[in-house]
């Protein structure tokens, strides 16, 4: 199909997919002629992904050229693109060095030990960990960080549905697509569903 | 104690406190002398509440103001104040209407019903909800979409762990914090143990 086609088709407007070539977003289409190009059906599943990424994944191009370069190299097993893919999404902000950040990485680490999971110490989601006891800690919310074990608890039940739905991949580019959508998009579900368990079960607790 | 001192014990800055003294988020100081006040343990409670609320809770001070408001009107019930508390952390995007939003709000209206939820379907999430579920059925991702259920039961797990650590609350100020950053700070937490969960367990099961 040509550019106008493939605008239709996808709902990205031409000077946005010229932008995506561009950036390398996008790979060349088939040359036909002197300015023209034929596009095909990988060119739409790119697009998309690349729209989802931006639109509900929160990234930015720079971001989703690192995952599509990888993507399309071979060498980069499926595990680990799918890890790549995790760790952009995950934001981490380095809590100030000091007492209360060495407490907090202890509590980490004795957690990472507890439920055996050492092997995911270098996941960036750690330092957020960290960061947000550190926070809880200076705050005097003690409480929120003794529960920290209970929290995993929960949380390792929500990795067993993720895991669950990941286990339908078919293809690389929807390995990108469910790990890196399905772990934003997943993180406003457990929100939302948390906020609606938990005010059902407040008007229980607190109605007087 | 005088401005300088507050300033000192909170590490906020002179013009800072100035300003929410002007925009009413911080009571007057008792008045002392011509151009003192005197300032007390609850200005240092409230001004620790306010700055968390800034850092950690993400909040304007358009909603600041609007909670302190109803902390310190002694006719707003406990519960009020809580669910509050809750709603102002809870981002709402209005999904496009159409059959696709159709569809996602009989879905939840569904997991609603399912779980016994139903009162709590004013809550803002279930707006957050909908809009997700229409943006996963809109990328083909009706895989996500079912495994609603599952992840609906993974977050009354987490919402228990919440109404637990809620259960320790002594006072109003401390209800408004707990639940405003336990709600926003709980979803970091949650979501970084996910991904640590789910990093350790795609490695034992994608290895290879």
């Amino acid at each position: 199909m040509r550019m106008a086609e493939l605008c239709e088709t996808t709902g990205v407007p031409v000077p946005t997919i010229k932008y995506y070539l561009r950036e390398g977003l996008l790979a060349p289409g088939r040359p036909v002629g002197r300015n023209q190009a034929d596009y095909g059906p990988e060119h739409v599943k790119r697009l998309r992904l690349v729209r989802a990424l931006i639109e509900y994944g929160g990234l930015g191009i720079a971001a989703i050229r690192e995952l599509t370069v990888r993507l399309d190299n071979p060498g980069v097993a499926l595990f680990e693109l799918m890890g790549e893919a995790q760790k952009t999404v995950t934001t981490h902000d380095d809590p100030r060095p000091g007492p209360v950040r060495d407490r907090a990485e202890r509590i980490v680490a004795e957690l990472l030990e507890r439920k055996g999971w050492q092997d995911a110490g270098r996941n960036p989601a750690i330092g957020t960990l960290v960061g947000v006891l550190a926070v809880l800690d200076e705050l005097g919310r003690q409480d929120m960080v003794a529960a920290l074990g209970d929290y995993a608890d929960a949380a390792e039940r929500v990795a067993e549905v993720d895991l669950r739905v990941m286990g339908a991949v078919e293809d690389r580019e929807q390995a990108v697509e469910i790990v890196a959508l399905g772990t934003r998009l997943g993180d406003a579900i457990v929100g939302a569903l948390r906020r609606v368990a938990q005010e059902h079960m407040s008007q229980r607790a607190f109605d007087f």
